[in-house]
């Protein structure tokens, strides 16, 4: 036991719109001695998604909410620092739910021990080699399962997921559009990770830059946003397209329900498929996947990039990062 | 070639909302004499199908929309009266899209010739041997792929398709809930068809009695409506639940952008799959259904009913039966 205080991020109201520093408490608690099989984990990283956003909401999604007086859920990457469990030892580093805190006490359950691999930054394991490279693997290749030749519209192109997908789908020989929110980012899908074209939502007309880049129709369409973009989209799908859902951040942030896309009924002449996807279900596949992601990645196929925000103090207001459009790839918080 | 005049319904305005007799033109026209390879057919029925009122709208579905001016489309069943093609001769019972006209020229392509089989009324190839028992069957069985045990809901369920979906879902061992406008309705597809609930979408509170009547929530949704009913039933489905989008016959009528539903988010973390289906896909296939249908059929295990509506004048009224839920199993037209 450690004479060290944690500190911690306790949800203390329920968000309305963007998350607000003071939707949670930061406290200052001792940590509890280790009981028999538990271990103790000093946070190193914490992993910030837009899908925190849904879980603070006072609703079931694909995990219960986060109550309120706990502290807040996340992903993180840390070093044990005590262990009372034969299954692991001190200096370990793991991966599993530590939520945002400097320290946590885990019984050894959903505690991965992540492999050290020389030249690899530990924050990988929140990219190619965690959820977020799993995301774009299988949410492309399982759910949308795309033919050569076809176009592929990412949504969120240069976010964590979006910036795998687009460059899963080069590498399996698709037409690449992707939209994002700035200029620079546009330059960064197109002349660093290899889109075909690149759409400012923010500034251009996203059906006539759509129908612009997409001269053959749209086959697949990686969904992040929901909202305007979906239904410029849908206008434009091909028959047999493929959605994957894999998020609708558009609407995370939302205090109104949202209505669905108006052009919905597209799904039913373009006899289109739209199907939901958390990368969760896939966890028993994720070593395939990052095998694969491995090989593209020490071959040079694969780019990816980190946007660090220090200091587990700056957690909320980070997160919305996600929300504004100001992170590029994949946003963390170094503890 | 005849010496009767032929009465066609032209399409003469495009409708808002509902279907009214001004947006068609009753005409009589001369019966053109016939070139080498043509076929004149005495239309006997008409189909009046949900679909139709999507084809009068200045929209492309799955086929180009009618032109103003043009004879309404639809499909008929007609006899041969006369025949310059080889693979026809005068009696052939066919079928084809006829339109809303009391005889129709056909060079023979598309044109089908119907088995005449001893007790079994021409009507029932609009049905259980046409386009309706197609829909029924492939969009359950090969859309929804169905496990016993498992919930189904059916909407519009003592419609033409909805009747037959339900009866199929309790061959393969469902739990089947049907939603419709009428306690007559209701009483008919539990008592008759075999149902395991109703609900009159009119009178009940639809998310309750769908949660009282799906006590495991909903497997499978077979969605011919949309709008409120398809919000209430996506609070209720289960993971994995998959959405056979065969209609959304609450939107057709409208002359507003239609929303899509507020639920949508539920496709996402429910990771259900939204399938659009037009049975137009599948007729390479149809006689494998009708083979396995006609089995049922023989063996007492599907019911069917047809509401004949009589004059090719009363098209443009009848038509709007099924959109005021007046009708009960399939709509055709006696020429």
């Amino acid at each position: 036991m450690t004479d060290k205080m944690n500190h911690r991020w306790r949800l203390a109201a329920r968000p309305v719109g963007m998350i607000k520093e003071s939707d949670f408490k930061w406290t200052e608690e001792p940590i509890p001695e280790l009981g028999d099989g538990q271990v103790l984990v000093r946070n190193l990283y914490i992993s910030l998604d837009p899908t925190n956003r849904g879980w603070v909401n006072d609703i079931d999604t694909y995990l219960p909410p986060v109550a309120i007086g706990e502290v807040m859920r996340s992903i993180g990457i840390g070093e044990v620092v005590e262990s009372r469990n034969r299954g692991f030892e001190e200096g370990d580093i793991v991966q599993s739910m530590f939520g945002w805190q400097e320290y946590a006490v885990s019984a050894g359950e959903g505690l991965n021990k992540l492999p050290m691999i020389p030249g690899l930054p530990l924050t990988a394991f929140f990219g190619l080699f965690g959820h977020i490279g799993a995301t774009a693997y299988y949410g492309l290749l399982d759910v949308a399962k795309p033919k050569a030749g076809e176009t592929l519209v990412v949504s969120t192109a240069a976010g964590a997921v979006g910036s795998l997908v687009g460059q899963i789908g080069k590498i399996h020989g698709l037409r690449v559009v992707g939209l994002t929110g700035s200029d620079e980012k546009c330059r960064w899908i197109t002349e660093e990770l290899g889109y075909d074209a690149a759409i400012n939502y923010k500034t251009e007309d996203v059906t006539e830059s759509l129908k612009k880049h997409c001269p053959a129709g749209i086959d697949i369409y990686f969904e992040n946003v929901g909202g305007a973009i979906l239904d410029a989209v849908l206008s434009l799908i091909n028959i047999r397209a493929r959605i994957v859902l894999c998020g609708l951040i558009s609407q995370y942030n939302s205090s109104e329900p949202v209505p669905g896309p108006y052009n919905f009924v597209q799904i039913l002449v373009k006899r289109a498929r739209v199907e939901g996807f958390i990368v969760l279900d896939y966890v028993d596949r994720f070593q395939e996947a990052f095998q694969e992601m491995g090989r593209w990645y020490s071959e040079g196929k694969l780019k990816y990039r980190v946007d660090v925000v220090e200091g587990l103090d700056q957690a909320p207001r980070a997160v919305n990062k996600l929300f504004d459009g100001s992170n590029t790839g994949k946003l963390i918080l170094k503890v």
